[in-house]
């Protein structure tokens, strides 16, 4: 599922340069991953492939997107606007995925009211009058550590029931909620225990990701 | 290896909150998470656990370090100092993890001179004069897409054997250069997949990550 992201963004570039059939060696290429993973991964969402060009690139956009169900739109909010929310805000293929982040919240008095990205900065004290008529579906939570519980109950509170959590911290909520965690720094353990393992002829190999 | 620094976080609290053991009960009720999945994690470091108390807390911490490849010092060097280079920049447990960033480069004459979470931005036209005499171990690249490819061509002329790339693009490398690439999206596709499978009744399961 990690994969559909770098299909669909290279699947954009191939249709916005006029290509109209992709094959699985291809991608492969340009991941620089094994053939048969791609051909798995494609086989997963359905979409028959056409022996002599390969897959459509427009249908396997499309077969890609309603199957990770990016087909209609999922709304967000999105509660941290520092540098990590910033980021986020400026991340061109949400707008592919049609992840659509509706509003932003921060408590500093010195973000509120300023323009990120073209999203307006709201007063996270005001997010139950602004949210609780029609709540998003996704909350993003890109605050400090220590906020992040805090600001995961009031979003449950509202009635959303699935947290994207950037903060480090494991969260505590309802059953009946959902939670992606991210962890910025597993990518960088999964590095390391590369690194160790050619440079120091280790013997222990790393779980592949 | 993923799941590593999520230990070691919760770990350095308790340390710093002056607990001595740990269960794998006590950690998986925090990750929530099975807690098979946390012995069999824990086994991998090869340190033996005590009968009645369970992992001695600062042991632990040493053990992961050490399997991970942290407990010396990595040098880093990160190209882009946007949003998410800033985040970066800004994350406290690096430092914990011996991921030591060492320069900091930008090609923006708004950002060159600047500092960012102390440190000073470099200007990256001047990036192979300052690197040559001495390389860091890993090159961070946090420039958008269209830079990636030449920041990368850059730092393997270094001699930056390793690469963690936060770009949206796959990076072509010599075959003895190593790239880890942070799919920030990939999270939400495995979300998204979520949502569907439990809103839609849809009866494609989505892999586990």
């Amino acid at each position: 599922m990690r994969r559909m992201p770098t299909y669909l963004h290279r699947l954009i570039w191939l249709r916005n340069e006029g290509e109209e059939w992709v094959s699985c060696a291809d991608l492969a290429a340009y991941m620089n991953i094994p053939h048969i993973l791609v051909r798995k991964d494609i086989a997963m969402t359905g979409l028959p492939g056409n022996k002599r060009y390969g897959f459509h690139v427009v249908d396997l956009i499309n077969a890609i997107l309603k199957f990770v169900g990016w087909a209609d739109a999922t709304t967000a909010t999105l509660v941290g606007a520092g540098s990590l929310g910033s980021a986020l805000l400026g991340f061109a293929d949400f707008q592919a995925y049609n992840f659509r982040i509706e509003t932003v919240f921060d408590a500093s008095p010195q973000k509120v009211g300023t323009t990120i990205h073209g999203y307006t900065v709201f007063d996270f004290a005001d997010i139950q009058k602004k949210l609780q008529n029609n709540p998003p579906k996704v909350g993003v939570i890109c605050v400090p550590d220590t906020a992040a519980q805090t600001v995961a109950n009031t979003l449950v509170s509202l009635g959303i029931k699935y947290i994207w959590n950037f903060a480090n911290v494991c969260l505590k909520v309802p059953e009946d909620v959902i939670v992606q965690r991210e962890v910025i720094s597993g990518g960088l353990a999964v590095l390391s225990a590369k690194i160790k393992t050619l440079e120091e002829g280790d013997d222990i190999q790393p779980a592949e990701e």
